[in-house]
């Protein structure tokens, strides 16, 4: 069996451990670290505005995620998104139930001005952002399906410079141009919370050794993919058990990468 | 042997999934997320001032547990509390440590001019917000249990409007009239953090689809109850075990009842 | 088998189960009070600066940890430092990423002059805050071994007045004169976020219950490596796995101890 794709950069996550800053929310930043630390990489949460900017100067990629605002933390990551990109650092955007307020929605497409690396969200969040009528979701939840908004995301991807990556039952990223699909996972991945937002971290921790920011969010998807489907065999957990066995899994993937 | 009570509302919400907007803390909102997840609801949390009134609005229930108070939490909370009223959606008010700390028990009885649908805590909380003298606990423990304050629950419950529930070896559900006594459980739901708020979180999920707040109450109570011996049951858990295990009963008894 | 030396004060954590008040972060507050817990100690994170103050200076051990730093948390940082100080409450700083971030670099020395009883950080943080020049981690990981900045930890306690602790592959506790190194725990314990910070929380429940504080970190120390080794044997888990374990473990100690 050829090693997969994404064994070559999951090794490099590993041997190089990238510093990711994750500017996250409360529910599922203890998750996100955990997810960083099983694939190897060093997560640091900064998330004050007197400190976010500096960090993202010098993180090797950054998170910003939208789940729960708070004005300190948009001042922060402002600050981040805008330092983020003036040093050529890479950054994931993660619109987090964009479309759904109308306040978070304004602060994305402010966001959007300091060229995000990677857009990451699930379809309602992706086609609001892209502009699609009637895609709101409700509350996180996605309303319609990853397999409905690729030619939005496409749409986005080519305007916006980001990549655009869709979460669903597929997977999709897509540049503009080209567009992958990534199957695989389990909606075990969506009874446990935070999964989706810790992949949004993984990527930044991908395009911190890689040159390809297209190929590196493809990765992470995978990457997160398959130890979601390992996580998920028989004899079929509940979502409790899940959660340790994603953990464990991913940790056992990065080291088979590196052996 | 018949169907439990509680089953009906249980397949309720997993089959309705109904949009859980939780103001809660930073200890427990992961944990929160996932036993809303395990029922079958739909999480979010949204603590920002600028966000929290339009969307406790159209949640199907609302959250405001006052763990982990902050100026900006405060005013989401503010927020939320009224537009819930105004709206007619159902919300619970869980007083963490009210009474321990003279600042947090002004403040949640400022929120209940908003009318909480449910008020729940343990019985050195419900005896603070009742005024019973004396009652004040040791940060988030109680120093009385939970039969000492069934009383004090009831008057609280008549005064207020808001359906009482004190949370202990036994949990007691009151209405101001009727009192309903919920055993189970055990020891080690008090041995994992979170599990009370979590249980405030479940009630609101209830509510949200049903009209009786005072069975949606009892009855979120139950599930808790029942799911936390199952997952005590020999080979006896620590506690680490115990929490992966009662998010994993939560879902099983969610996917019994929807059977 | 002689009972270990830490035998003693573990039992009287789970005994008095004291109060220990956590000025923490947002990634590991949950873990964090899931270890109190398990040792039988009582958390209660209280974070505004309306409350922090009056709240330090009733809790049996106060902790302060500057992970992910706000506005408002540095507000309450400082009043539960003075009045932890000025009550006779002991009380433990944890510097993350100190050294790295100029602005807590600052932060972390202002507080000195409430006199922490305990500061426990990774070697670069210790060292940062030592004056080593040079030092300085990169986000939240050492860039230095803890063996290395022994004599750095000594001169800090000397100068402070404070137990300095260092966390790495070996422990080490100093009050300026004597040197504890605890050996033991296991790579795993970096590998799952927040276990040094709950460290820290478990030295200011011990030093809750005894009137030594060098002892009482590194009986704390002594107590997360034995529960770390015993949480990591064959078969060897995954971090998921681990992080469970770890509770059990330590919950497991505290019954023996009890015993």
């Amino acid at each position: 069996m050829p090693a997969p794709e994404w064994e070559k950069s999951l090794r490099a996550v590993a041997e190089v451990s990238p510093l990711v800053h994750c500017l996250t929310n409360i529910v599922v930043a203890g998750f996100t670290a955990n997810v960083l630390l099983a694939i190897g990489a060093s997560p640091a949460m900064v998330e004050n505005p007197d400190e976010a900017g500096a960090f993202a100067a010098v993180a090797g990629g950054v998170l910003i995620n939208l789940g729960t605002l708070s004005r300190g933390r948009e001042e922060a990551m402002r600050a981040a998104a805008a330092a983020a990109h003036q040093a050529g650092r890479p950054w994931v955007l993660d619109p987090v139930a964009v479309g759904a307020l109308a306040h978070r929605t304004t602060f994305a497409k402010e966001l959007l001005r300091h060229r995000p690396t990677v857009i990451r969200g699930n379809a309602s969040e992706i086609a609001s952002l892209a502009g699609v009528a009637g895609a709101a979701g409700r509350g996180v939840d996605s309303s319609v399906e990853s397999g409905d908004v690729v030619e939005a995301a496409r749409e986005l991807a080519g305007r916006s410079g980001a990549v655009g990556a869709v979460s669903g039952a597929v997977d999709y990223v897509t540049d503009g141009h080209r567009v992958s699909e990534v199957p695989g996972g389990d909606i075990l991945m969506t009874r446990v919370t935070g999964v989706g937002c810790a992949l949004g971290a993984a990527m930044a921790a991908f395009m911190a050794v890689t040159d390809d920011p297209f190929q590196a969010t493809a990765d992470a998807s995978a990457v997160l993919a398959e130890a979601g489907g390992r996580a998920a065999a028989a004899p079929r957990p509940g979502p409790g058990t899940f959660a340790v066995r994603l953990l464990d899994n991913l940790a056992e993937l990065a080291a088979e990468a590196v052996r």
